[in-house]
């Protein structure tokens, strides 16, 4: 495999991870997770299911804050995953598949994730997330 | 302002522009503006609000084929933009004000959206439109 070819493949599985990282903060439920793998910049932007945009660090947080404070339990099974890469920016389309809990049902639901990642010094951090219902 | 100053300002109106001719090809409802814009490429993905995903190029003009054969006038204003531009990679986030006719009644929706552009010799393409309603 070529020299470009090879880096190109070390990027994705990069990009790759840091994607798994990002569910693994949703499902911690701990803020504090997100702090460490988010890019804390004022153009950083997020779109949960069904709400308005958030833009900037402060108000990003926030919302996470929000649905963690309302959430008993979260699992992604993450399907139909794309990973991209071009320079320092990637990004991931992949649908969650999700178990969640709030009181004592389980709910089953589907959301179309569009994740990009920006190369923060050995990092790849998120910059916006965008998820929305499937109804089809 | 210095050069690289000056080079990103160009960027990010090339950007803009592409954004408007994406709206543009969206309101004339015409599937071959959409054929001019699109970056023709086995990665480009598509979401429409509720949709699943759409993958390749030719299930996503597909997508835009339906859509057109099902509506009869479409207007957008755009809010919320923001334009953010990293090497050949851009990426457009803005709310949707759409004003649409099916039948004879006129329906006002707000919709938001993560629109990518990738910039293929002098001109920026897109390739990743993610659709999805604001409930809030």
């Amino acid at each position: 495999m070529s020299d470009a070819g090879s880096q190109l493949k070390e990027k994705i599985k990069a990009v790759t991870r840091a994607n798994e990282e990002f569910y693994h903060a949703f499902e911690s439920l701990d803020v504090g997770c997100m702090d460490r793998i988010w890019l804390q910049e004022d153009y950083v932007t997020c779109i949960h299911p069904g709400w308005s945009l958030r833009v900037g660090w402060p108000a990003v947080r926030d919302s996470w804050v929000l649905i963690f404070n309302n959430t008993f339990s979260m699992k992604f099974e993450l399907t139909e995953m794309q990973v991209q890469v071009a320079g320092d920016l990637a990004w991931v389309i992949c649908t969650e598949n999700i178990t969640s809990r709030q009181g004592e049902a389980a709910q089953e639901s589907r959301v179309l994730a569009t994740n990009l990642y920006e190369k923060a010094g050995a990092r790849w951090k998120i910059i916006h997330h965008h998820g929305s219902p499937v109804m089809e």
